[in-house]
């Protein structure tokens, strides 16, 4: 079927309106009438070929929620008209150690892309820049119907991203959780690790979002422009999640975990990080990657998301504001996540 | 009581026999006859004032092997004769969180070093490159009698600090575990790997000591000037100790670790770790820090080389030969560890 999209023509370009074909829905598949679909800054990465050469036109978008417009013979997961939701992957080999682990965002052939991936059909993947997407069943995530699926959108990468490390580290009760960075994934971060029950800080170039880190679950809340947040903090945090891409002065950062303590980064600096081995061996500490989740993190996610009542804090867009939305996530001018209403493409 | 020692007088000269004064021994206290000290890569950056301006004269060593010779009226865990070692660390602070948690090694007000340290006395510290020690019972470990203790004084820092993160990490039955270096701490954390029922490799520069490594316990051993070391070994180890405090290239080493893996730096290179985000976020890796072992763990291990008959290699010398041994270490012409006989100073 030919569904209308919006794609990337060439790095330099505008996105624009086109029409993309979708395969059939085959036995173990779901057709998604997409509802909202966020905009994560890796999409800019990937359509601008920054993170390497890409094939144009390329639709993109992993921030998927709808609903359930057709379902395959064979699938028993999902039904028709259910609140579903695809993330940053639609399949993975599902025969190496982690797949079989559960760990299929880390499979080992390398899974395949919401978008910018090859499919088992042998051709390219189209994320969720468009009206309809076909996704093999256990790919689809259950969206509680309690949350709206404008604020699910995001959860799809921005909220499992900060989830996963949350778990894997053990936020919760009784630990110091620091978020640094207040935006996408920040703003996530902070409501999550909050309603795990951890003491949350945000760590912040400025106190310009204090009210809104407040609001949103933190209990301190820092300037990292101040030289004395460093002095005053050493040793206080379980866990650090680095939600900034930019290159840290990781001398300063990993001494503000206590002994064990970790420092995770979700997103790539583009330059080599430069670490002090004196500021983890003393305190036995470490500095981790982590990236996106689990299929099952992931429901697991949107399960704890519906309980707390959590989402994004978006800006809903029509679909020919999406350059612009551009621009501003680049200037990081959006409170927090843009989300683009499907039904404008 | 006056003692003989060997003592650095000044960064470029060379150690020569001095005597120092050793306290009374306090009720709670233990009066050591030395019988073996270790030389530890450590002691050598510390005399020459390469970690930061000492006082003259310095009587460093921190891998101390000997006897009980009297014990203070309050002493309950050691008796006159018994084989006793002494590590890093004389005391600590015993009322911080990680004293308390029984991580006495990272002490948060910072244990007191086995020298170059203030003893509760007020006075400096002083190792044990001498006859004699006194120290606070708690701090002093029981050797197994089947522990030769030239073989054993090494293991107070060169076997705890590989210990400790073989442990920490969970080496063990079904673990995959590589050893960067084979010098004075790899040649231990090669044996204690094995023991522990983990697959060890080496990895070392050239295959020069490939032969050693299999007689201490390597499964296999690689050489890291071969290229191809690191592309048929990605995704490999769940485990790697880096025992060299050169900076390696890490973005060659980290791809080494499966999913979930660790690569804990033991020694501390000059210049800041320079560590690609890539290297750890697509399958979660981790690069940790690791300092010796709390003063319970170093039991532990001394127990565990007990029952499993480990010891360093050592090469036994003559105190007036310690200049000439710190010159091979500095050029690694040891195999695998120079043990000063107290009985020659």
């Amino acid at each position: 079927m030919q569904v209308k999209a919006i794609a990337a023509i060439a790095p330099d370009a505008p996105l624009e309106p086109t029409t993309i074909e979708r395969r059939d829905v085959g036995e173990h598949e779901v057709l998604i009438g997409t509802k909202f679909v966020g905009i994560c800054h890796s999409d800019i990465h990937t359509v601008r070929s920054q993170w390497g050469q890409i094939t144009y036109p390329m639709v993109v978008g992993h921030e998927i929620a709808g609903i359930v417009e057709e379902i395959g013979s064979g699938v028993t997961k999902h039904q028709v008209g259910d609140h579903v939701g695809v993330g940053c992957f639609v399949d993975s080999c599902r025969e190496c150690e982690n797949c079989k682990a559960g760990l299929d965002n880390y499979c080992l052939q390398g899974n395949i892309g919401t978008y910018n991936g090859v499919g088992r059909d042998g051709k390219p993947t189209a994320g969720g820049y468009s009206t309809h997407i076909v996704v093999d069943e256990n790919y689809v995530l259950r969206i509680p119907e309690n949350l709206p699926l404008d604020a699910a959108a995001p959860l799809l990468c921005a909220g499992v991203t900060t989830y996963s490390p949350l778990t894997h580290w053990g936020a919760g009760p009784g630990k110091k959780v620091a978020i640094v960075g207040l935006g996408g994934l920040g703003h996530m971060g902070v409501q999550i690790a909050h309603a795990m029950g951890a003491e949350v800080s945000v760590l912040s170039q400025s106190l310009k979002k204090k009210e809104d880190g407040e609001r949103l679950g933190a209990d301190h809340y820092y300037a990292t422009s101040d030289e004395s947040t460093f002095e005053d903090l050493q040793g206080t945090f379980d866990l650090i999640l680095n939600t900034v891409s930019a290159n840290l002065d990781l001398g300063r950062y990993l001494p503000l975990l206590k002994t064990n303590g970790a420092f995770v980064e979700l997103g790539a600096p583009e330059h080599p990080m430069e670490v002090p081995a004196f500021a983890l061996i003393p305190q036995r500490r470490t500095l981790a990657g982590s990236m996106i989740g689990s299929i099952a993190e992931t429901q697991e996610m949107l399960d704890f998301c519906g309980k707390h009542g959590l989402g994004a804090e978006v800006e809903v867009i029509h679909a020919d504001k999406v350059n612009e939305a551009y621009d501003r996530v680049v200037n990081s001018d959006v409170r927090y996540r843009f989300v683009i209403d499907t039904a404008t493409i």
